[in-house]
């Protein structure tokens, strides 16, 4: 039998638009399909570069929505025609990646899958390597197995996971049992799980056996296990395929992952996590942007942007430029200002997160064509 | 002898290009050709459309830049040719009115002409009207005569004038000497001005006999004096005008009229004011565009642009949009956002004033494109 990594295989859902990340981030351009870190490659060709040394090029998965499929095969070009799952319409994390366990389960039974992001910033490949070995090696002895970063400072924008003690897996040295996930704390909580040492930061990242997922997912979604099944069966009969995901995959059920199989496994004490030191970012509003682009120095201006053409005055923040104008900036502190051709977002990093009420308030009035 | 109204000649300098207004004032479009107002018209057609009816259109003289003829004469379709003066270069306000009034007291002699920049608010035509009309008189009866606008709160962005009690002149019953005239006050020194009720805002209006003006001219500086009246002795020549400009224009001192006229006027008991109480602004800067624009409420939100895409969420400040991009702000206050198709400004309230320190860094860093 090939050994445990010998049978791993990457899973890429791109799926989310980032509407924190709006008006940088689009329907038609998500934010998987944006540099955002003046690196030159797009968050979505970093994951992939991050997981081919991993897995090799012919086992990475991309699981994502019809409308970005020419985009996403640009930014991919070893991307096997066989490896890229194209939704009808988005169904959430469980149906995503158990449709991707399911097909690579059949294609390959006892194949160990793990899912990343594409929309997320990592920094420090070996030790993102040396994780998901130890990882791999866990889900192989059945767990349903995270990869938790260590936390560096109290923060209140990502979920938490409670780990309870050392397993002693073979070629998992540092895997331990989860105790539970937490959602985001706030900031007195934070700095609590900070001080405990017993938390680390959820990173969304699950890896297991294909049929060790499925298992889980069954357990608390059997009709959406059964769609699944149902999908995988047909996957790779050109002739067949079309039929049935179009009378099954719009009645799966929408439920993120996190509640499908990672919270039960958890209870179960089925699940795992890797803890980790890379540095790691889901990048989820511009005031995570500004930070990962300023080099945390809070005083500093972050400019995003090839052509950029910033002038500022004492101003810190960020400014996100894709439109070669010139911007000027004068005594304003923590800005965020976002400038598109056909829309500007003028905001402080404290009110980030709430950059997402705008793209539901844009909705509402009817000002689609900046979505 | 025909009335002093009937004398009454308009001279409109429209020239300075209003920097602390960029990017919305330009080289190529300075402030007196925008509408900051909401009203349709520009800054010079409000001007035009204030003095018409009280000098007729036949007797308005615009002074200006070659470069802005074609924007002027557009704007001003019944201006009359020989009442475009065309400055090859700018020298200041003192030659330009000072060109002015030599040329119509050549044509006319006896006139009285009153100079009303290109570029500030006024609103209260009939009061405007009325000051204008006391101070044809005062002029009449020899003095270089302002208008002094009764202040409302202790603003720092004007200059101030001190009043020594009424005159009692014919035809210009609330006309008062002017003691002096003084700089921008600090916030401490406004509030006095405004509690004393001895001082007026300052509105850089003048109004005054043409050799009355260029006698005060001569006084202080001998040498501008006969280069203006050297160029009004052959400007409706039109073989002879080209050459004479050409030679003396260039040398002509810079100087503001304010320090030719104004102040040793005023210092040798020759000059008078005409309290008034129409609403004025000379919108030397956002902070002002914006209270202009929002009713005096500071926790609204000016926006200006015809074609204004804003969505904003508790925001107050001002939003001038050129572009027709969608602009959304969030909870960012006292907030200036300029945007227009080549350059972007983001700053506050409190740093207006600064703005004009962007064009000398754009002038410095050559990227004269925005200017």
């Amino acid at each position: 039998m090939r050994s445990p990594l010998e049978r791993f295989y990457a899973v890429i859902p791109a799926g989310g638009i980032g509407s924190r990340l709006w008006p940088l981030s689009r329907a038609d351009a998500p934010k998987f399909l944006h540099d955002l870190t003046g690196s030159g490659s797009t968050l979505l060709r970093a994951t992939w570069d991050r997981l081919a040394p991993i897995a090799g090029d012919q086992r990475i998965m991309v699981v994502t929505g019809r409308a970005h499929r020419a985009a996403v095969e640009q930014q991919l070009p070893d991307l096997a025609d066989l490896n890229v799952v194209l939704e009808s319409e988005p169904r959430d994390s469980s149906a995503a990646i158990g449709l991707a366990a399911a097909i690579l389960e059949k294609r390959e039974p006892g194949v160990i899958i793990g899912s990343f992001a594409a929309d997320h910033v990592i920094r420090g490949d070996r030790l993102f390597r040396a994780a998901v070995a130890q990882a791999v090696n866990a889900a192989d002895q059945g767990y349903i197995v995270t990869i938790g970063i260590q936390p560096t400072e109290p923060a209140i924008g990502f979920g938490y996971i409670r780990s309870a003690g050392e397993m002693g897996l073979d070629g998992a040295d540092s895997a331990m049992l989860v105790d539970s996930f937490v959602e985001k704390p706030d900031l007195d909580t934070a700095k609590q799980y900070l001080a405990s040492g017993d938390y680390l930061w959820n990173a969304g990242m699950f890896i297991s056996r294909a049929d060790a997922l499925l298992e889980e997912i069954g357990k608390q979604e059997p009709a959406l296990l059964a769609g699944l099944l149902e999908l995988a069966e047909v996957w790779d009969d050109p002739a067949a395929r079309g039929p049935v995901v179009d009378r099954v995959w719009p009645g799966l059920k929408k439920i993120a992952i996190d509640y499908s199989v990672a919270e039960p496994a958890a209870e179960a004490g089925r699940m795992a996590v890797v803890p980790a030191h890379f540095d790691w970012d889901d990048v989820g509003d511009f005031a995570s942007l500004a930070k990962l682009n300023s080099g945390g120095r809070k005083s500093d201006l972050a400019i995003l942007g090839e052509n950029a053409r910033v002038l500022a005055d004492s101003s810190s923040g960020i400014v996100v430029s894709q439109t070669g104008r010139v911007i000027s900036l004068i005594g304003v502190q923590d800005i965020v200002v976002v400038d598109t051709p056909d829309a500007l977002l003028v905001t402080t990093s404290a009110n980030a997160q709430r950059v997402k009420s705008v793209v539901d308030a844009l909705k509402i009035s009817g000002r689609d064509d900046v979505l």
